[in-house]
């Protein structure tokens, strides 16, 4: 029996965890190792400077967890290093409340999580639905996450690859089908907020509103936005090899003088 | 006269930072903004869920800068958005002490500034000396990073797209000069280190000493290790489109239905 281990970057708490554990038992042994507390936008940090800890705490449905004071990526190194009892043949992250498309996926706590299990050899999936709505329907995303986990299980999935699922949030019924796609374009108009406290000295807040998405066809933005689930292969080679050849050109990389 | 926004990950006292400022005052006019501790492998985060604050520091030498509670990807961000007097034309994160290499981009707080800075559409260099030595010499990565950048402002470089630097800790001539690479590959054998706190309760340190390097001739990390600077092309579009091709043949993305 596969043995999966289920993280988020929402925290342990949250009903995508849940939800996402719940449609994996159909196809495994699943573990939880979640964040005590919420690191949306946390990035793919590795926690070195400080220790972290682990408690065990029970989910609403009663399963036993742990729960660590690290981000999503920490968490899963933890489980991984020897707080389970076996390494795990699949992470599932997830599932995020949020969309993690284009260059959302640089910060996204819930992708870095499964960055960490594929640098680590293991195949991982990252899950996330297009809604920020508290009373969200995790059922459909689930579900389908069950299914892709099943065929990575079967059939694997290549070294330092990873599979990026954005759900749309709509009904059943209303979901159009199953889009492989790739990144796409979400433009964010961050904006600098300037406040006073109540000593008078200024602090800030990183704000802006919900994106603008940029609909394009083949991608995960494009996708969501039509009504289809969307599955963004990912790999962590970001080298860019049209400029490196691109880049020959230049006379400083041609002359061997530093 | 070209306006280029310093940064880094090791905070605004570290000495990378002010030996990069010195080599770019040469090319341009110079902001340094810059965490105000160290952020290292901090990743990519966006802080979101608490206020930033600013201070007016100097720097050694006596330069005005600017230092923030927030992480590297912080700094960019208040800068663009209004903290600075207009937007740079180039944004040079470092000089990290310790070098970012292969998968170390993930985890990296200097190449994660960068990043910020080409999705908001400023052109980036992050630059890194492989060593550890506290009595590290940045000449020789500062004045290449001078030079770099130059040409950087001159030709610019495509949407979404950096250059990472790493430069070998040798004296200038022993440096045997530049190469342009792919990410290469570190080992890390991570170790979870157990320990009980006075009180005895458990907590525990993600350890494990420096990585092995995986010599392979074209990546950054086998031209470091031979005594060449690197400069690896990187983009943000982590799509895996081989990967993509192949999944087409998977019976779930075949059919339309969820």
């Amino acid at each position: 029996m596969p043995y999966i281990l289920v993280t988020n970057d929402d925290g342990v708490e949250a009903p995508g965890l849940l939800s996402l554990k719940k449609a994996l038992e159909a196809i495994g042994e699943v573990a939880v190792f979640a964040p005590d507390h919420n690191w949306s936008a946390a990035g793919h940090p590795k926690t070195m400077h400080k220790p972290l800890r682990v408690e065990e705490v029970r989910l609403a449905d009663g399963t036993l967890a742990y729960a660590s004071n690290g981000a999503p990526s920490d968490c899963v190194a933890l489980a991984i290093l020897g707080l389970l009892p076996r390494k795990p043949d699949l992470v599932v992250s997830g599932i995020n409340l949020g969309g993690n498309m284009g260059h959302d996926i640089t910060y996204s706590g819930t992708v870095a999580a499964a960055i960490e299990a594929v640098i680590s050899g293991i195949p991982a999936i990252a899950v996330s639905i297009d809604t920020f709505s508290s009373d969200a329907d995790y059922s459909v995303a689930a579900q389908f996450a069950a299914r892709l986990a099943r065929y990575v299980l079967e059939k694997g999935l290549p070294p330092y690859t990873l599979l990026n699922v954005n759900v749309p949030a709509l009904p059943a019924d209303e979901i159009k089908g199953v889009r492989l796609t790739r990144l796409g374009r979400r433009v964010y108009k961050d904006v600098l907020i300037r406040r006073k406290d109540p000593r008078g000295k200024d602090y800030y807040w990183l704000g802006g509103g919900p994106p603008k998405d940029v609909i394009e066809e083949g991608t995960d933005v494009g996708a969501v936005a039509q009504g289809y689930i969307s599955v963004t292969p990912l790999h962590l080679d970001m080298t860019d090899y049209k400029l490196l050849e691109q880049l020959k050109s230049w006379e400083i990389f041609k002359s061997d003088s530093p």
